[in-house]
This record gives C-alpha cells, sequence and structure tokens, in this order.
C-alpha cells in the first residue's frame, strides 16, 4: 500500500525529497566543518557541568527562559558580539534553529510574494533558494575583492525607486562573503549604511563566518554596530564555528522588528540542551577553539589552492579567500559547470556549481565553489585531482600542457 | 533608536510578540513536565557515550545522517512503535522539532487557505490556533468518554460531501485525548479508519501522550497500524516522556507524504546532539523512566482530584483522564472563563481556558484545563485552593457550602 491521498495535496505542493544516499568520498559541497576538531571531551565536561547546574529545567519549555532563548547562550552571544563591535544586551539577542531560521524569521515578517530583494550577486545558495520558492524578485548587486560595489548598489536603488519600488533589504555577507571570501572595509559598511537609509531600505547583515578569519587579519566592526539596530538587522551562527547538526545561530535586533519575528515563529524554541551545552563550552573555550579551527581551515584551504594550481593551472582563477571554509574560483567560459556536476558525482565528487550561488545563473555559468573543511589534506589532494580529470574528460579543460605547475 | 521600517513588514505580518516575564507560582498550563524526574545523571552519562561514539559526525549537517534524522533515534522509534502495534522500518520515519513541527509540515503539505479539516471538538489548542491562522475552516467532531463518536463524525463528513467538500483530514488523539484523557476503543479506531477511507480523507493521528498511562491500562493499538500508512498519518513525541525543552519529535508516514514533508521543511534538521543522547538514554532506559514518571504524574492527578473536590465541591465535573499530565473540567455554566485569566493570574496562577482548547469557543466557556506535572503537590494544593478563591470572588461559585467535602 503506499499513500492514498496524494490527490489531497495543496496545489503549490514541493516536489518529494530523494532518499538519503550517504555522503561521496570528495565532498566539497555545503558548510560542513573538520571532524577532528570536534571537541568532544570538553563537550562531555560542558554537558556535565550544564545539566547539573540546570538540567531540571528542561523539564519545562525553553527551559523556563521565555522565547528568546537561553539567557547563559545569549549572554555569551552579547560577549561574541563585542569582538564585532556590537555593544548589545541578552534582550536584543533572538536564539534560533541555525542563522536559517533567522532568514526564514526575517523574510516571514517583511516579505509577500512579488516583494523585491537586492542580494550580492554571488550569495548564499539558502538565501537564494528560499527567495525564490517564496516568489520574491531577486536583484543582484555586483561584488569585487571588497565585497558590495556601493556605487553600483546606489545605482540599482535608484533605478528601482525610479519605478517606485522600494527593496525590502540588502542582504549582504560583509565579514568573509559567502562565496567569494572577501571581507568589506570599514569605509564601505559606513557608505552601506548611508545608502540604505537614503532609500529607506534594511541592511541584512550576515556574519556566520565572520569568527573565522586567518590570523593576522583583522576585520572592520560589524554593519550593525554602526548604527544600533535601527536600520541594520544582524545575524550568525555556532554552525560554523561550532558544529552545524547542533542547529543553532542567533539573530541580533531592535526589539520593534525582533518582537514580530518571535512571534511568527512556531516552533516552541531551540533545542534548549544544545543551547545550554554550546553556552557552557563557548564561555569558556572560544577563542582557543576558534584559533585551532581557523588555524586547520587555513592550512587546508593551502592544501586546495596548491592542488588546484597543480591540477588546473592557469584554467581557474581562484578568490582567495580571508577566511571561512569556501573556495570560489572560476574556469574558463566554455566550461559549463552545470554539466560537470552528474560525472564529478559519478566520480565520488560533489561541488557547489556557480549557478545556485549566484542571483543569474547565467552570469555563473563556468564558476564553482568548493568546501575545504570536511575532506582531509590527502582527500582534498585527491579530489581536486579526480575533479580535473573529469573535467578534462568532459570539457578537454584544463588542457594537459596546463596541468604542469607553473614556477 | 528604534526599528525604523516597520512600514516595510508583510501585510499579514503577526502581533508582536510580549517580553518573557517569567512563570507564575501556579503553572498550570501548557505540557511542562515534572523537573525532579529529568534523568540528570543519566542524561550525562548517555551524552558521553553518544559524543565519544559519534561525536565527530556533528561537523556535519544532520550529523550524516540525512534528512530524517538521526538513525539511533529512530531505531527507538521504531521500537517504541511497536509497543502502540506499529510495525515499521527506519525509512518510515521523520525526525522533528517536536511534534509541533509534525503537524506544521503536514499543514504545508495539505493546505492551503480556506481548505476544511476536522478536529475533536475540545482539542489541543495548538493545532487549532496553527490552523486559525493559515485561515483553514476547522469542523469540530463530537467526544464522549471514549473519544470521538464515529456515528456523529459520519454524519459531519457526509453533510460535508453534500456541499462538495472533502475535508483534508480528521486530526485525532486517540490515546490520551487532549484535553479530556479519554482512550479511544479499537472497535472505534477501526470504525473511524473505515469512515476515513469511504469519505476520502487521511486520518491525522496525534499520540504525543500515549506512553504515559496508568499501570494497568492497556491502551489499543494506534490507527496507524490498522492501515500502514495509506490512509494514516502518525506523530508522536518526546516533550511528554523526557523533556519538552529538548526540541523532538517524530512522524510515522508513508514516503508518498514523507518525501513532501521533508522537502517542505526548512530547518536542516532537529538538533543531532540531542537526538544522539536521546537515542542513547532511552535505548537503556525508557520502559523504567516512563513507569517512573507515570506513577508519579497519577499520584499529582489524584493529589489534584482531591484537591478540586474539596475546593470546589459538586461545582466542578472533571474528567477524569486514563493518563497524561492534564485535567479538563467544568465549571457551572454561568462562569465564564475567559473572566477568570487575568483575576488568576493576578493571584499567581495560570490556567488554559476552555476556548482555547475548543474548536468552537463558546460551547466551552466554563471549561478549564490543569496541567498537574510541573508543580508540587503542595503547589497543586494550594494552587487549587487559590483558583478556587478567586472564581467564588470573580463569580460566586464555588457556593461556600461546596466547599465542604462531600462523604
Amino acid at each position: 500500500m503506499t499513500f492514498a491521498y496524494e490527490n489531497l495535496f495543496a496545489k503549490d505542493v514541493p516536489a518529494p525529497a530523494v532518499r538519503f544516499a550517504g555522503y561521496p568520498k570528495y565532498n566539497f559541497i555545503g558548510g560542513h566543518n573538520d571532524p577532528t576538531l570536534i571537541p568532544v571531551e570538553g563537550l562531555i565536561e560542558a554537558t556535565a557541568a550544564a545539566l547539573r547546574k540546570e538540567g531540571a529545567k528542561l523539564a519545562m519549555y525553553t527551559a523556563a527562559q521565555g522565547s528568546q532563548g537561553h539567557l547563559g547562550l545569549r549572554e555569551f552571544v552579547k560577549t561574541k558580539a563585542k569582538i564585532r563591535g556590537i555593544d548589545c544586551s541578552t534582550d536584543d539577542i533572538l536564539i534560533t534553529a541555525g542563522s536559517g531560521q533567522g532568514i526564514d524569521l526575517i523574510n516571514a515578517v517583511m516579505l509577500e510574494p512579488g516583494d523585491t530583494v537586492i542580494l550580492e550577486e554571488f550569495s548564499y545558495g539558502g538565501a537564494i533558494n528560499k527567495l525564490k520558492r517564496e516568489g520574491q524578485k531577486i536583484v543582484g548587486a555586483p561584488l569585487d575583492e571588497d565585497g558590495l560595489k556601493i556605487d553600483a548598489l546606489d545605482n540599482i536603488l535608484a533605478d528601482l525607486k525610479a519605478k517606485g519600488v522600494t527593496p525590502k533589504y540588502v542582504y549582504t555577507i560583509p565579514t568573509i562573503q559567502n562565496p567569494t571570501g572577501s571581507i568589506m572595509p570599514l569605509e564601505r559598511r559606513r557608505q552601506l549604511l548611508e545608502v540604505a537609509k537614503k532609500y529607506g531600505t534594511l541592511i541584512f547583515e550576515d556574519e556566520c563566518y565572520a569568527d573565522l578569519i586567518w590570523g593576522g587579519t583583522k576585520a572592520p566592526p560589524a554593519i550593525y554596530s554602526l548604527d544600533g539596530g535601527a536600520h541594520v538587522v544582524h545575524i550568525g551562527s555556532f554552525s560554523k564555528t561550532l558544529a552545524p547538526a547542533l542547529r543553532l545561530g542567533y539573530c541580533i535586533a531592535d526589539w520593534g522588528l525582533m518582537s514580530r519575528m518571535i512571534a511568527a515563529r512556531s516552533d516552541s524554541g531551540s533545542g534548549a540542551l544544545e543551547q545550554m551545552v554550546v553556552a557552557e563550552y563557548f564561555s569558556q573555550n572560544f577563542g582557543d577553539h576558534v584559533d585551532e579551527l581557523s588555524e586547520t581551515l587555513k592550512g587546508k584551504l593551502d592544501t586546495m589552492v596548491e592542488a588546484i594550481e597543480r591540477e588546473f593551472g592557469t584554467a581557474v582563477e581562484p578568490w582567495t579567500p580571508k577566511g571561512g571554509i569556501f573556495l570560489w574560483m572560476k574556469l574558463p567560459d566554455e566550461v559549463d559547470i552545470m554539466r560537470l556536476v552528474k560525472p564529478a558525482a559519478d566520480a565520488g565528487i560533489a561541488l557547489n556549481p556557480g549557478p545556485e550561488w549566484a542571483v543569474e545563473g547565467a552570469d555563473s555559468k563556468s564558476r564553482l565553489r568548493l568546501c575545504f573543511a570536511l575532506t582531509s589534506q590527502q582527500e582534498i589532494r585527491d579530489g581536486v585531482a579526480a575533479l580535473a580529470k573529469v573535467c578534462y574528460e568532459q570539457t578537454g579543460i584544463p588542457a594537459r600542457s596546463g596541468n604542469v605547475r607553473r614556477s
């Protein structure tokens, strides 16, 4: 017997999911992290301490801490936000089920079908997908090596204004942009805020990767810190600094917005055990953990860049990131990356094709994003070589001479 | 400065939430549980075992187990489902963020605004609210001490059919009904399935409380077990058996439905640490934990019923539940329970007014639901006495003579 009532489904029911079939050998997709750096013993200790302190509270919804989330974790977020220049109180913080829920709730409060929003031309695929699914119009704004180009954004906003359109927000990832890995300089952050205010639109600042910056680089303060929440909403995540399988992120926002986000939420809060454990662990170990993680990630990036140069030679233009877990790159124009996805999968390689990380898919038909965090150094070398082989077989690129590393 | 862009909110933005102000002294609302029975040391041990076994997997989204949830927890749900007569595989199980997410996902797949659904006349307030918010038409079907009255349901379905309406589902809580605490006999379960098939509508079976039944009573098998998923979808929860602040529930469904539910989900799965810990803890301790919990809850129910009889006398008609955490009762018709909510809150008492747990609010204007799980025995006695005092002050009921316990 199979389900008898597919005829009763809603008209706009999404296409069925496919069964999970496990991960490929060379898994370069998504936001996975380094399994060797999950602090297992540290989390065990933190769990014991947290549960002995307040485990009985798990008998109450939200562990009796209300709909903004665990107070200890909000205290930690407040402390962490100071590193990004943000001076806020625990009342300004909402714990979410990953930063993805932050995006969902902001969208639920702000957007109706047909609304216009502005995204960076290359942006987080999840954010793009959510908007497309809900029927919003996405306008892409150009990027360079310092992130969003403010003059171009001003022109876009002026054009929209001439058509009577106020975009609901400008979604930006200013600090370790996804997928390009750039950091927006302070001056541009100030200009962005002025432009947003001039046209009456919200800045939606996603700082998911801002804690993972290579040693020596210091990022300018978050845009939220320049404004205090009147024109900016800020989200972040523990997926990248600790573990994506824990579903924890946060939003920093003025109560005028946050009170609506809470009202739009229907999940009775995020898991309180995970909140307690992360609060306990990170209030002791955040700096050390993130330093070790960043150092390991930088080593993996270097290995991947070397492998790319060795295997692809001049055929690839990588955007070298200043932190994070991704390498964004471009193959020659004649390569249609979407046509490589299936042969790559057959060879055990998963990659994120550029068109899924771009507002205008066609502009990035030769681009791709590789995550270097999950795989080992050896898997990175082998996986990149396997990818070059697939690419050559399908497209003749990289040309055999290009396989010789330039000196 | 406050948020500058309320003018940009979506037209249907929900009313703002209010700040959490802590819980009242006599907290008889919601689905809280007994704080003294959170197995703190057991959870600490389970966490250590689970993290040492598979903590490194937390570096991957869903702990590398795919969108149906942690395999170990699905194994446990499969074993537990056997107690309810359900023979299913881990492929038929979806772990959700509480059973509430199960409701949200089923609604997302099945419902459009204006659709009709059938609920029991008194039902879970959360389910009623979600439907009202989305603009569905809810038809209430009458209950008696054995749950849903099948003849009456058949008449309702015939009336709807005459109007050309096929309800999308019949939502039922057959085993420890919320709020009445009844258990539907096997014969009615079979009849319900036949009626649903006759009219071509889905049975949506919520068994949130089915694990908490007083010793000696044996519930008939779940309706899902009579059908295998062609005409029934089944949800359950760990909120009631372990802790509501962990956000874990499950759905058992045919893949034809589940594959759409997974596609409708946008949260990258439930927290994997909590899933690992519950799988580890309950695969060892489920029976013992639930037995102890049920025994304690039965003791608290007895205390509450005694207190109600002592304080309210003949003024109250309680529906004595066969398990769970709630007492549902009726005051005389002249009492408007909504008018007691505020004075009760001022006296430190929180209760769930009947109209919020009823499809037709007016029919239950004198009813209320009290949760007896969170408060101590003494708080139950004191809180019920305080409630009787508030009720008398506001309505003259219970009459003073009614305060004498009948022998």
